[in-house]
């Protein structure tokens, strides 16, 4: 039925071992958020127009739904159409508000989905990829410990990653507050603009920066060099970042007394205690980065962006932070703390960076032979018992020549091929039937119920190529 | 930021205690899939109008993206827009061609994934929803045997359900070739019609469908009547069937040498073998059911459809079939075979009809309990060792009193309740610490490096209400 047709743009898809890979990732992902007791939720594909155009700066690329029988004649306004999510976070403040008296606070839950980004088709750039999101909402309030528990399941995610060939990833944390609290100390009224000049800084230049922010954002040349002076500072140690932070504070006349001073102070104070604490669960893994900005205006308090060793240009692969109005219902508020792993982008990453490739690209470990088309169920047979054990097998698709059968198995990467008996017998005989090693060459004798694969040829592994 | 909504009619969202009993489903069903060697794809969620409109009777019910941008403005074809796809199938067809050179044939691959549906909103219908589908695609021939492997495969996936709840499925089986062959041998000329009628007897009365054979598929009283006997006929033997089918061709008249009676017979050979091998290995689960006709015009051979015991009102929730044509390029053909599993309609029968559930919400075996903020490390480190140990644990989210603590595991169903050994030691006691199961009541001395959970308290159990 179908014809040849041109994959479209931004829409990537994996053959069947690549998908492999993005399997185990998505897989590994899951894991360690169960691990750490996160629930997991599936919400619906679309939203309404209306609460998709609600958020920040992404919301103008959406795809937008008619159905076919109502397409061009439909008048309604956008609000009241249907549209694809464009990020996980807004379906799940729905989902909060919605099933607020079914859920128990503090809400913790991951959720893996596909999300769209209705863009002109370019080079580079998805329009549909898959997002593994993690947050945590509180009713009313949300403790801070959330704001260091929650990066350090994204390390410990990634850092399970790295047996793919991942390289080891580095969270960079800021604090809005600290941010904001500087610069009110200097005279910067409207923050906003400034916050989204800075999150430019891994894409231009800090000359270009500071252009923009006298430009656009309303800054004088001293106020531009001092929000730069600020991106400037790193830290590892609580110390270390409170240190630099007093500097700034004397050199720019930020006085102690001052409300900006008490806001920034709070700011330091929370990133403080996330690199510290940190640093005694997972050394190196969290550092303090006042570069951070996240240009979505809805955080309020911590934001976070991950880089890899050596894979820096590839930009943030995990983001997120603080907002303490992720929905509200009335006099009810609901902040939040969370973050997002690109995993069609990491994934990409590893396929094509990494090389990451399964050891085979079917799932079965065994490939049963048939001597000839009568005695196939001989051989269903035996793929059945091998199955009520956990073995994952295939039969040969045909009775052709043996070399034939092998090399089905061994273009698929399945390790084992299984010789039945003898053609024609109702039963496998025990002992008699033998099994072949394909890679190594060994082949032995084997018994359906006792019959093991080698450790290094049980599971489909993965590694990186180079 | 998000306000109260209601939800969106066809859009089911589950919550995280339903969702578990959903994960549970597809990860069963996976599982199964991939001890039998199908491999796992993914494919993009969208399609051009121009391939999904080429298609079956659903093609009507479609939703067509626009860029919010271009939204009302754009005049271009349906077909050259972009539409998400209401099937698996299409997709495959699609991900066949365009790969062929990557993939190894027969290829047998599985899919788990949303599809949408346009429809208007109405009661009890989904337009979102997740289908779990299986095919096998030759290149240029496909092996009859996979006519009963893949309907064997789809068997075995519904048997593992039933540990939760889920009633014995049994597949209905029959042959278009059979059915075809039928009524050209007593003289109807053009069959999809009839074929469509068939189709409604799971809807409406033997009656009404003979009216409309008569008024809309072109049938004489007898003939409607002789394709209602045929409808009537089942067999759980290969002997019955051909018996059944033998006394027809008698009684109507349709002579051993001629096209129909050849075509018919073709149809009840490979009946005969599904239904033969398919008690061999699984009695009773596979019958012929001559009634069963799909509407859908594309299946070329075997056609199935799959009740649940008691719950035969549900509809088919497991159907397919086989296609010679599934795909083609230049003279190139993809024959196939598959069935797909209505993901979301077998899990609202499990939550709503058979009240399945597990034994707790949060995937968390363990909550490790928080003395004082001070002392919250301590509990941190309990729990990254247990986890690393694979058991997946909370750590309580404030200092509350005890009780409280105990309270919060309670309402997520977590089992139990670690208590460190003593407030503001910086390392646990071994020994010291004591661990208490909340729902038994029983307590005891714990050390993390060796402790671990009852096995009924183990995993998230799902078990049925009724």
């Amino acid at each position: 039925m179908a014809k040849k047709g041109a994959s479209i743009s931004g829409f990537p898809e994996w053959l069947p071992q690549e998908r492999v890979v993005e399997q185990r990732v998505i897989d590994t992902l899951r894991r360690v958020f169960e691990l750490h007791g996160f629930l997991g939720i599936e919400t619906r594909a679309v939203e309404t127009g209306a609460s998709l155009l609600k958020k920040g700066e992404t919301s103008k690329e959406i795809y937008l739904l008619s159905r076919l029988q109502e397409f061009g004649q439909d008048d309604a306004p956008v609000e009241s159409h249907l549209g694809l999510h464009f990020d996980l976070t807004v379906p799940l403040s729905r989902y909060v508000v919605e099933n607020s008296g079914g859920l128990v606070f503090p809400f913790k839950r991951w959720q893996i989905q596909k999300v769209w980004r209705g863009e002109r088709p370019q080079e580079g750039r998805y329009r549909e990829f898959t997002q593994a999101d993690i947050d945590i909402v509180g009713d009313g309030t949300l403790p801070e410990h959330y704001e260091v528990d929650a990066p350090l399941v994204m390390v410990e995610a990634l850092e399970e990653l790295r047996t793919l060939g991942l390289p080891a990833a580095v969270i960079h944390a800021n604090s809005r507050k600290l941010s904001e609290g500087f610069y009110r100390g200097i005279g910067i009224t409207d923050v906003d603009p400034v916050l989204r000049e800075i999150d430019k800084l891994d894409k231009i230049t800090a000359d270009q920066v500071s252009r923009l922010l006298q430009q656009d954002a309303g800054c004088t040349a001293g106020q531009a060099e001092a929000c730069l002076r600020l991106a400037q500072v790193t830290a590892s140690t609580a110390d270390g970042l409170r240190g630099s932070c007093a500097s700034l504070c004397e050199e720019y006349g930020i006085e102690h007394g001052s409300d900006p001073y008490a806001l920034m102070q709070q700011g330091v104070d929370t990133l403080a205690m996330i690199i510290d604490r940190a640093s005694k669960i997972r050394p190196g893994a969290v550092v303090a980065d006042l570069r951070i900005a996240r240009g979505l205006d809805y955080y309020t308090g911590s934001v976070y962006e991950t880089f890899l060793d050596g894979a820096e240009h590839l930009g943030s692969i995990c983001s997120g932070g603080r907002y303490d109005n992720l929905a509200s219902q009335g006099n009810r508020t609901y902040p939040g703390v969370g973050l997002s792993i690109g995993v069609s982008r990491l994934v990409s990453y590893l396929l094509h960076t990494v090389s990451a490739s399964p050891s085979r690209i079917s799932p079965a470990c065994v490939l049963v032979a048939v001597w000839d088309e009568d005695s196939r169920m001989v051989s269903d047979r035996i793929a059945a018992a091998l199955r009520s054990r956990g073995i994952s097998c295939d039969v040969s698709p045909n009775s052709a020549k043996i070399g034939k059968q092998i090399k089905y198995a061994d273009r698929l990467g399945i390790p084992y091929v299984w010789f039945p008996a003898e053609p024609g017998d109702a039963d496998p005989v025990p002992g008699h039937d033998q099994i072949k090693n394909i890679i190594t060459g060994e082949q032995e004798d084997a018994d359906v119920s006792s019959w093991a694969p080698a450790p290094d040829y049980a599971r489909q592994d993965i590694t990186a190529g180079n």
